[in-house]
């Protein structure tokens, strides 16, 4: 499982740090790792006797697990470290944690934290590897990444590629690492939803904007729907759950008015029948569910090329 | 550790499905995996880069940990994967979830859910093997089955054995996977609790019933304990836990009546002194330690039988 | 990693029990242990194939962490079964649940409890080594036994060093299993606090008390800051945290009277700006960082000798 790729990071933060050329290194050692998931045994060696710490002060099995299975099937050992809320905030502060955490000899450090910015302020505390699995409504590098991933697959390249992201992009992790990585490597990106989920200086990422879905569908190659989060109806913010399904779902109707092969992805979880039908969730066009094997793989990606940049730093 | 049994099924959902011979198929391999828990290195590479998912809806520390322990005894790898009851209400669908899990590659999925069927519906929307380890008051499969293997390794056979199933026969589900696989294999089987506790129909599943504990107690090969859930008695099904005690409680003075060499079981975890009193809970005829060593000596098998069903259907 | 250190326990309870030479004895065995940690591969197959259980009836990320590294770090399989204290009021017995995970064939429990002797009642319970990962307001060898650890690393022997342990000694487990290993290996051990933070009979236990905590500074090797718990505050028994700060905190201006080469310790999680300030926490005398990274070679050294008495007895 060598390869050749040139990583010198010692995070992974967000994919607004990260070249077009990284982006693109991160993605090839992807795809060799994604045979392993599909072998009989799936497993190799490559990590064997690293430690690996998932430090989550959020609530997220599906990530937590990704990241559990991807190192796991590269042999390391993995601890959950899970604070929770209450306990943090009489706890300690969260670099003590982490110094605490690394000195019980860590190699890489998974973080989840409901603050924007708290993996960057923990990366520089520690010597470590640190992996974002999601600060606030900043980044989801590894999520951006296995889009990116997801998309390649299919179109075979970024290059001209038009995607279209619908829904709450104020609040979305997963949007903005979307955009920064998209953009990077050439897509062209809208984004579509009601003007209170959309960010006023939005245009500034490069990205174009629009509220009507119907006339932004008839030209994308890709529409990634995002999860509308229920709670935050209470805010004001939409109006109701019918009414944001009616303007800003994709159902069989709508789909109809887009390309024959255009490609839908979600981050998951699926809310069904508000931003997606069921019927479109499941149907021959959606890789919701190629999203997430993908998403082990580039796992095993980021933990690989991080360990091999912790290597070169020890021979300093 | 291979064997040459017959065994082409891709889940365990319940012991009414299983046949006679399949099941006696679980309890030769069972024997033979129950050794290696007794060796020094309890541990063999049998399941070796397989990936084992306890999806666990209710909280179940016994049972998740001797699925835990039967696959590491097996080198796969096992990820818990625990859904609150509040993060599965708001959240998506059983389905969803399980499509996500197999996603990542599982092989096979370790599913407790409250509601009965669960596992069914689960069963038939993934291609990983599902175990059911615990349905509402539906089946209790593994725990049916080293009851089973319990009671085969101190009595030698099946036919004819006559077991007395005691206490809260209605909302068991253990009860339910006892009694089918019990009359599968010939075993005459009792059931005895206070009226509100015995189904209406339960004469169709091939078992007697009575009200009257000593009375039936007197020819009895094995007498197997339910626990009571203290928190019925609000529902008003039965009147005190001390009535319950003396009605349907084994203590000392009852089991006088039995037979010399009666057998004592109880799936835990134990009420000391309401269904069954501390010195009987901890005497030499009690099996209730054996059944849980046997218990990882089950799953054991049944993880390994499921997984060569899957090789099975690979080669199709 | 073969030694031929003696040692034939089966459980470790509390530095009250063990000898001076079986204290040596650990810390021999983990520095032997702390090199694995260091290597890029942090694994050895010393206890392949053997099963250990954090058994925790109290909510710690932090020690649980650093007993499941060292575990996995040794090849072990480790099993996390935590009790809620809901759960655990209505369940089971704390012997019947320690049978229970026996029967599954377990090697080591690790038991946390806020009861002061559990560990103890339940190991003579159960033929598995039992290690107290901290009972109530008891015992918490394992730390005791890194802090000795610590000490020895940076001061090269025990005998007449002197150490001055600060804070709340009444309910502190960590205060009363250094005390006890110190004074064992001839440590000078001072206590000083509150009054209402120190037990009316503690001098039986061979250390001399103080409550002011300037005088006691000047003649001191070793200054261990214990945690102020925030909570305890409603009980009277303290006036303020700013109030304990100024006269048992640990600052800049109090460390200028110490010995310049006086080292500080900590048992974590550090409550900055109460017991200890920010920069003392973190100059360069603090050694709290290495008494986490020494907490995980202590606990290889437990569980390698505990497996190894095991061993033994099954030689009888």
């Amino acid at each position: 499982m060598e390869t050749n790729a040139h990583f010198a990071r010692k995070d992974i933060l967000g994919l607004e740090d990260l070249s077009a050329e990284e982006i693109l290194t991160v993605l090839d050692v992807a795809r060799s790792f994604r045979e392993v998931s599909e072998r009989e045994v799936k497993k190799v060696p490559t990590l064997r006797g690293q430690t690996v710490i998932n430090l989550f002060y959020e609530p997220s099995t599906r990530t937590r697990t990704s990241f559990e299975l991807a190192a796991k099937r590269l042999s390391a050992d993995v601890v959950n470290f899970t604070v929770s809320e209450s306990s943090a905030v009489k706890g300690e502060t969260l670099i003590d944690t982490a110094r605490n955490i690394e000195s019980m000899h860590s190699d890489i450090i998974v973080v989840r934290h409901p603050v924007s910015g708290a993996p960057q302020l923990l990366a520089r505390a520690v010597k470590s590897s640190v992996i974002n699995a999601g600060d606030g409504a900043h980044e989801h590098p590894s999520q951006g990444l296995l889009d990116l991933f997801t998309i390649k697959e299919h179109k075979g390249k970024f290059e001209g590629i038009k995607v279209l992201i619908v829904g709450d992009i104020s609040h979305s992790r997963v949007a903005r690492s979307d955009i920064y990585g998209m953009t990077k490597l050439g897509i062209e990106v809208t984004v579509c939803g009601p003007p209170t989920f959309i960010p006023v200086e939005i245009g500034k990422m490069g990205v174009r904007v629009t509220c009507d879905f119907d006339e932004a569908l008839a030209e994308t190659d890709v529409i990634m729907m995002l999860r509308i989060q229920k709670e935050r109806q209470h805010g004001g913010l939409y109006p109701s759950v019918k009414e944001y399904a009616r303007f800003f779902g994709l159902n069989r109707d709508r789909l109809s008015r887009a390309k024959s092969d255009v490609l839908i992805m979600h981050p998951g979880p699926v809310n069904r029948g508000v931003e997606i039908s069921p019927e479109i969730a499941d149907c021959t066009q959606s890789l919701i569910l190629e999203q997430v094997s993908n998403g082990v793989a580039v796992r095993m990606a980021l933990l690989y090329l991080l360990s091999r940049g912790a290597y070169g730093k020890a021979a300093h």
